[in-house]
């Protein structure tokens, strides 16, 4: 028989904490012994416990800690964490700790050090600065070097559990099912509010979005939003810009006329011309400033300095000047402008969801709108399940959330 | 060698009839000689065409024959229609003639006498008033007797080909594909136009719908709609009626709080003290009339005399007074509603719509909302071809359709 | 400040109940101490806890013990039930107490009573039939009769929280997510062992299916399992059975082809000739018995004693003899079917899963399969959280479930 | 008054060409003049028509030719195409020629020239490789190099319209409307046919998927179906490849194990661990010939010499070695691998569904596998209107296929 002491604290009641720990120990064949412990009377008061684990092996125990970890259960007896080389540039060492998209502590001589940059799915790799001087960030697989300190196995790593908000608003719930059963109005007044408070405090929206949203008619309260100053950060593929500027040009989106109503004569090459004319100008930047673009998406985007991100895909026409064809390049960009988004909207593109919902960590409060109930439930099946899920059209939902805000069609 | 001479006759080029018929009359194994055609030169003018069909035995040219009767096409030398006399109560005679939703005739002695009543899927029913004075009318199934006459066989039988309307809104269209990718607010605003154009004229629009209206939030405008006379017509089951009063009584729809956007306490039961309460008082239109429900669908119907039809389900609790349990009894009120309705809207409800669009004739203009793209393909599937399709939530669309009428949230 | 003490026995640990139950306590404004912890040592063994929780006034307190009660939280000092009598035939009394579809008991004369005949969203009639003889069993609200005694409020009524079964199979974990992400081979095994199980102990099957299954190419397989006797009950409307003999008749279904895979000449009629036919002959059991069918769904169910359900709707053609068009009729109908039911099947019809799910006690092992992920989401919203789920076409599923157990093409 | 006299030429009534474009005269405001009408007598035999068009102005007059060409009407006084320089590398002419997928000609010095390498949406380069001796070619936007002689307007330009193949199989027919209440067992009986006999002549079958194919289990029939020599190019993203591999390594396809049917212990890290490894061993090649991965899609191409094509995006891990992340790179790999295709395969993938409709020429037979029906649609929204769509899910139809060409589970 072995044995080993864990410690849980936090809101161990309101997370349902410790049942889910003692069920896991129960599970992996351990046994427990509840030691002490203390819960809180209020839902804000802490809550701790003391539980010795026994186990009929060191590896099993070792097997029912590495669980409970997960659920931010501490070994007592803390020791360092781990560290192997990574024997090639873009490959870890073999047992390297993945990451999850919660916050995250590594132990080096015996001091907690945070872990930066966290996102799910990546390494941890260790830097000394100097004696006992150290830092310690995710890096992507593709991002190794040779030789590189990156975590190994589950000792010394500690994982902040997700605690859900304690605001009053729609970010304040556990994740409720997916459905298109259910009232979006107070969900899109919550987001509303909040994008108002990120822009009175200068924080930073991020909207990730899909050409349905042009296709669809939510081309001009997404603008007014951009206009407006509640968006920092855009995220798309070549087909929202192209069509988005389509639009300007043509009054078409993928050919179909957005007044009219109708499938205009050689529509389908509309988006071509368009592609083909911004790239004879150049970018998109100057194909607003010298007046060819002056409505939309992107022309408020150049006009307020958002920050555009667009990633290449196999099925792009052109693509225009901008697009980042590289999937390895852009997901670095898409990286580099998710530190401070106090915010995620991510509208209508499976693949711009997924994308990124992976790169965020859990802390940042996440709206996947989509009308296919299957992409937010893809989200979630990928970790991300912290996101509010609204199952409407696009159009729908920009122009509810626009309104909200003060737009006047 | 067996023979007969057809004849095509009206907006032939427009509606693509005349290749189809020819189509028609090879693929079944025909041969043709087009014996005379003309053309017309502008949209608006009829062209004709006479045409021979040969086939190498009778059956065959009977079953050509038949198929293009289906197109419009009639034959030149004509005959009656048969009848047989019903076998008993409920059956009909075996080779019954059924019914599309197309405008049919029928020839009696000589003279074609247009079938009242016209609906899908019916057997037509020939009355003698006297001497050469017939009427023909659909009958369903179910109601026929034993020894009516019965039209059976499809001679001396002619449907006019469905000709889309000549009007420049939405309607006047064919049906275009099914999809989310399609701005939707011209086509709401096409929509707007011919309700306001036909509470002016005090035409008729019918509005089906299920229960989601109520739990996505689209209560209000709904409710504004008809308290505004836009809706005379309202088929429903159990379920939307009980939400609606529910939202009055708790402020929740099925449990789900609609302002407050959360799950309200012992919130499951709602619905049913909804419907028990409404039980104690006896009916819908008392519980609007002595103040226990003020606001919403059913309160603005009572107030405004809309034409009631609910139809009860298997999946009912209660049910509310004024649901009709039994099927046919319901498809008869249902049946008894149709005439005279200018536009259809059927909305967030799979049964509602097919079993509505079965009783529309063709003639009438009819928008298939929902947010699954399979329920207006499966309207399309059971033959309601002429419908203009939304794949959009249904509180959003009743949102924008009020607003476009001038509601104001 | 007042203060009740409430008991919680069972797999405390294994079903997160206590953590839940503090939870609620402090949701609801009130506090609580923990009086007295008994935590097993293992999954199996059975945990208790006394709880005295404290509330500012009477009216909180209540509210936060019925709350609690729904998790099967008992109060110390255990009064009776209370009841009173039903003011109209089909009216419950005001305060009525609505069923889950959880086993529920009501405390009687101090004695624990089990609620018979448990479903969801009915009343508790509690009947005496003699001195301190008591009984009580759910009453559907359109049954009750004047002056029947009704058991309302929360007090002295508790139900057993559901637990996941012990088996080893896909029916003893918690639901999973609704995706068509996961493989659903092996839960395809686990329905068939059970089936096969349920068929050697004399075990009854319920089957509940939409016409989509004949339309998909299901027929075979599940005529199949019915012939082999793994099916005892079928739920099903108008059209599944008219579709099957359509089938037989005519080769079609709904006028497609089912081996040519294209639409038939007049293919649309076809299913109402079946039905026509099937009135003149008087019953689909005569039908099959003189030789008209003989293959398919129908026909198994005749020749192997299956008991059918058939509900009539406001869509159906016909109806075929048989078919209950009283919605009311039809529900009692169902009910009176489900006793005895060891595993449910609820295949491709929206209708037939929600109304058979609310009739179920969630002890019934309950499979949704649908092609819409929104039909197992609905469900569970609908408060049958326990089924298994499976994003997949009718068609398929048939076919490997029959294949599994023995069925070759 | 203007006019011009066009020609049509083939089956023009089996494909209803010819009132087509008689309408789309009408309906650009022209009129015309039947000149001449030769109108075969069977399916097989071709009709003719010459049709004066006429017009208020030549710029109408214009564009009504313009619309009629893409019918496949040819002007019959006909002139070469004109050609204007690329201004720069990258950038068309401003009037370029939109390619569609059907067969196309220009006409060069008098003479029609076939258009190389036929895909929708690039432009046509012509290059003289001596005195009258011309080719011509798509090109992409992205490929086009400044000087080149590229194909302006519309004018000696003729597309051959698409005539459904003579085959009396599915893909003989008119694309049926997508829906899943359809029978797929014919439309598989029919694709296992023609991969039957495009391997025994050598052909060569393509196909394209998604990871829901593993998730699903998917896997074992299609890796029979590529060890069997059924399939000869492969195009798939980073994740089908991860998770087929992660199911040799872990028995797990995102987690989930495929045989125990739940979620593994740390399931989630196993397709990161599955990527590394591969990295560290260099390449997915070397991997198989290694003897790490030895069962599966990866190792069955390995073994068979599956052309397989990577394509990256923003949402990869790692990605795996041999995926091209840049998009206009994997682009021109997938367009290299098209000629030759017999059949094309694109199953459970709406990014690798529309890009690789986008590349394959109208000629070639196409089927679309998915459980959302808006995914054909999308595709045929965007042109690849002759694709057959099968609404069911991908391991369900690899399934069926496999068993269908011989394949024993």
């Amino acid at each position: 028989m072995v044995r080993e002491t864990i410690l849980l604290h936090g809101h161990i009641v309101d997370s349902l904490l410790l049942p889910k720990v003692l069920d896991v120990i129960l599970q992996f064949g351990g046994t427990f012994e509840l030691a002490a412990i203390q819960i809180g009377k209020t839902r804000k008061d802490l809550s701790s416990a003391r539980i010795t684990v026994q186990a009929d092996s060191a590896e099993r125990l070792a097997q029912i800690i590495n669980e409970v970890q997960a659920h931010g259960a501490v070994v007592e007896e803390e020791t360092d964490c781990r560290c192997a080389s990574a024997p090639r540039d873009g490959v870890f060492p073999e047992d390297f700790y993945a990451t999850t998209h919660l916050s995250t502590e590594v132990r080096l001589s015996g001091r907690w050090v945070p872990v930066g940059g966290i996102e799910m799915d990546l390494g941890v790799r260790v830097d000394c600065d100097g004696p006992y001087v150290y830092q310690a960030s995710t890096v992507p697989m593709a991002e190794v070097n040779q030789g590189d300190q990156i975590v190994v196995g589950h000792e010394g790593v500690r994982v902040v559990p997700y605690e859900r908000p304690a605001t009053l608003d729609v970010f304040g719930f556990m994740a409720s099912p997916v459905s298109s059963e259910r009232p979006h109005r107070h969900t899109i007044a919550d987001i509303a509010r909040r994008m108002d408070a990120l822009r009175s405090a200068s924080g930073k929206v991020l909207f990730a979005g899909g050409p349905a949203i042009v296709h669809g008619g939510g081309r001009d309260p997404l603008a007014w939003l951009i206009e407006s100053g509640f968006i920092r950060v855009l995220f798309s593929g070549n087909a929202l810009a192209a069509h988005d500027m389509e639009a300007h040009l043509y009054g078409t989106s993928l050919g179909f006329g957005l007044e009219s109503g109708r499938t205009a004569h050689h529509g389908h090459e509309h988006h071509l011309r368009t592609i083909n004319r911004v790239r004879a100008i150049g970018s998109i930047e100057e194909a607003v400033r010298s007046g060819v673009i002056t409505t939309g998406i992107m022309a408020a985007c150049v006009r307020r300095g958002v920050q555009i991100v667009m990633a290449g895909t196999i099925r792009d026409d052109g693509p225009l000047p901008g697009v980042i064809t590289d999937s390895i390049k852009a997901q670095a960009a898409m990286r580099a402008a998710v530190p401070g988004v106090g915010l995620a909207l991510l509208v209508a593109s499976t693949l711009h969801a997924v994308a990124t919902g992976n790169l965020l960590p859990a802390s940042v409060p996440t709206v996947c709108v989509d009308i296919n109930p299957a992409v937010p439930t893809k989200l979630a099946d990928r970790g991300s399940f912290q996101a509010v899920s609204l199952v409407m059209d696009a159009a729908s939902f920009l122009r509810e959330l626009a309104a909200e805000l003060g737009w006047k069609k």
